[in-house]
């Protein structure tokens, strides 16, 4: 996984301080990478003492040994990113660094990619030779299809789709990655994986913070955007799936952009928009801005798998609890004795975050009792085994580093989000107002009125 | 549940101290019993004092009101079970018991329950008015097809079937009454039960002690009349019948009974009988005993549902864990990816004794690792309720006052279950000699001479 050159656009970047240079920090300290050399660019006067010290300054107990070897082999490159010249110095610096392999990550405004992408063409750095070249995207890839689209056109002059790692971070999540295993290297769930079976399924991303200091990219692009387009309908492509062929990336990658392609065009009520209180008052927010910052929608599979079974999905700010979780109801085709009337459906909750793990809901007589109530069959994940749950960005970059494309998402899959989304975008007009800590009305209301509830979590109080 | 006469024919027996009267015990300790009286029958001299000092001493912290109450309602009678004469003075002592219901136990040898119930006809103790009469049957029933029936008739001439209470303790055992509650009041487990996805079943009834102080019933029986003709029969009858129409008494007793009627006749070839080191030396054993002590058999189903699949069951003594569980492994028709070769198939223990519970055996990928580990989805019966498990007997009480026929064991069922039995005990020639705490190699080449194994629990360690 060694001698790789890390080239960070956007080095001063909260992404790289928070994120991506704890990323490398961790994978030098546990995970044996030691022949690498980074080099950060960014448009301000800095120097490598104040990004390691700032970087530094946010870890807990930081290894000073591991510290020193990322000072040592980081270099500060200042430029423009739109400026032809910015490439040259950087090759330079790309030489000089010895190594062989190159990882690009463009922890940038997304305004850059097209430029960044063209750039590193012109000056012959997308190319490979006896070292491997990658490049690391992060959303939003687009801002609609058309966009979208031309990004892609231009990505892929560049580089071959097999150079391109466009991030989906949840995808990285450890109970992301295991709804394939969950699903497909076991025998009990598949049998039970359709609409004779399953109820309804709900997808729930709730964030309990509200925009934070990301006004000039949110107020632009909404939850839809932010959230829909490509977590949420990635957590969806991977739970209603067919069956691939087998679990390599390529193939699970086809099976969701064919189940992408085979999500039904969302109706006007199918979907409801919604803004926290005092969205308009935040600092870089527009007074009149009618940018959802809350979204619930029922969406249809067209296939035979999946007829009639509503997907809901919900996801958004401001919410009274953070938690990310897949809740598969199953239907209650069994006996219920004429005795118990309001007996619970049975259900799965895969826990992406927190409290991760799975659980599956039982009836079960109670000891001593004729009574059925119901029980949770569970296993948490971080104690099923002795290591600690890695962070998502150290996985992504061992993935990366191993060109292993299982947690990026493919162009075909993202213009396929965008076509499903970009119909939606333009309905927000007149976003219904909604408190901190509460649902908005009509996200209730999407639910209800299939005589269905959302899926409230009992009992986990990690956050 | 109250104004009921217990009528208790063997009153010194151990199973009346150590089982039934601590029952009643409870039952009026923690149940509201309150109106009740207790007629105890035996054939040697004892006083009221003796009996009660007797069973008193063996409980826990007893509660001497509750003592006291017992004491002062249970009268001793001596008398001769097969003597008419007894008779007339049990009427009389029930009569001035002045309670309405009539409940009789026999907790005597099995040679006197014919006698028994033949002059309870006589005396015209047998009879409903305004009140109910039940009867209570330990096993065996019968030593054989023939006796069953010659039994069964004795009985149903002096009563009808609806007053009659077979009992199988096993049945009153919590996880064995979830085993219904499990299958048809949940969604998720009867689709995959049959042989599309269900390899093979394990029932495992296994004892660490040997014979104890049973010589004289154990030596004429051995373990396929004391475990496999009834328990062992039971268990498998339950995990494989058919969806009832409901889960009523009369619908599962029918389910079970159809069950049974559809076993294959065993094949000698799928049995192994065998005896532990030091049987014969055991006290009251006959020097030349060929009494099993240890079997293993394979069953098949003649039906649809479970064409193909074997049952496996295994019971007996002198086995390293006493454990009493029901293993269903299923097919491992999942995708294993080319990469993992070694995925373990799922499974799911419902484990009756000791740690009590449910759990399902899952793939799960390893946090931060390429890897694919099986863990342990699952819930422990004591701890998802806050009640205790209740002794069995306290259950059976509670069902014949209640009238609940639900875990007891019908005429047909019985018959049925000799019926299959009958074959396999006449072939007791030459058993296998086993060392305590080993299984006979006979049962390990049962199954691995299908490439299976018998399962072994890792993580039980309460006894």
């Amino acid at each position: 996984m060694s001698d790789t050159v890390f080239v960070i656009f956007g080095i001063s970047s909260d992404l790289s301080m928070v994120k991506l240079l704890p990323a490398i920090y961790h994978l030098v300290k546990n995970k044996g990478v030691s022949d690498f050399s980074i080099v950060g660019l960014a448009s301000s006067d800095y120097t490598v003492d104040y990004l390691v010290d700032n970087f530094k300054k946010r870890m807990k107990n930081p290894d000073l040994k591991v510290i020193n070897k990322i000072k040592e082999r980081l270099v500060y490159q200042k430029g423009d990113f739109n400026d032809p010249s910015t490439y040259i110095e950087l090759m330079n610096n790309i030489n000089q660094s010895g190594n062989k392999n190159i990882l690009y990550y463009l922890a940038t405004l997304p305004e850059y990619f097209k430029s960044i992408t063209c750039n590193l063409k012109k000056q012959g750095l997308t190319k490979e030779k006896n070292n491997w070249v990658r490049i690391v995207f992060e959303k939003p890839f687009g801002t609609d299809l058309k966009s979208a689209i031309d990004l892609n056109n231009c990505v892929t002059s560049a580089f071959s789709e097999s150079q391109v790692y466009r991030i989906d971070h949840y995808l990285a999540k450890e109970l992301v990655q295991n709804i394939s295993v969950l699903r497909f290297m076991n025998s009990t769930f598949e049998p039970l994986w359709n609409n004779e079976f399953i109820d309804n399924v709900q997808i729930i991303l709730d964030e309990n913070l509200g925009i934070g200091r990301r006004a000039k990219f949110y107020d632009k692009s909404g939850v839809v955007k932010d959230i829909i387009q490509n977590h949420a309908l990635q957590l969806l492509s991977l739970v209603a799936m067919e069956r691939p062929k087998d679990l390599t990336p390529e193939n699970i990658r086809d099976a969701k952009y064919k189940l992408l392609s085979s999500i039904k065009p969302i109706n006007k009520s199918d979907i409801c928009l919604s803004q926290y209180k005092g969205y308009k008052n935040e600092k870089g927010v527009s007074p009149d801005s009618t940018t959802p910052t809350y979204v619930a929608t029922r969406l249809f599979i067209d296939n035979d798998q999946w007829a009639g079974v509503p997907f809901y999905i919900r996801a958004g700010k401001k919410q009274k609890n953070k938690q990310i979780m897949i809740y598969v109801e199953f239907k209650k085709n069994y006996l219920n004795n004429g005795v118990f009337e309001n007996l619970n459906p049975n259900y799965l909750v895969i826990s992406v975050q927190p409290c991760e793990g799975v659980y599956m809901v039982l009836n079960i007589k109670e000891p001593g009792r004729a009574e059925v109530s119901p029980v949770k069959m569970e296993f948490v994940h971080a104690g099923a085994f002795d290591v600690n749950t890695p962070e998502a960005y150290e996985t992504l970059f061992e993935c990366i580093l191993e060109g292993d494309h299982s947690v990026f998402v493919r162009s075909d899959e993202i213009e396929q989000s965008w076509k499903l989304i970009d119909p939606i975008i333009d309905k927000v007009v007149n976003p219904e107002i909604y408190e901190e800590g509460t649902l908005p009305n009509c996200v209730k209301n999407l639910i209800e009125s299939d005589n269905r509830k959302w899926f409230v979590r009992k009992s986990c109080n990690t956050k």
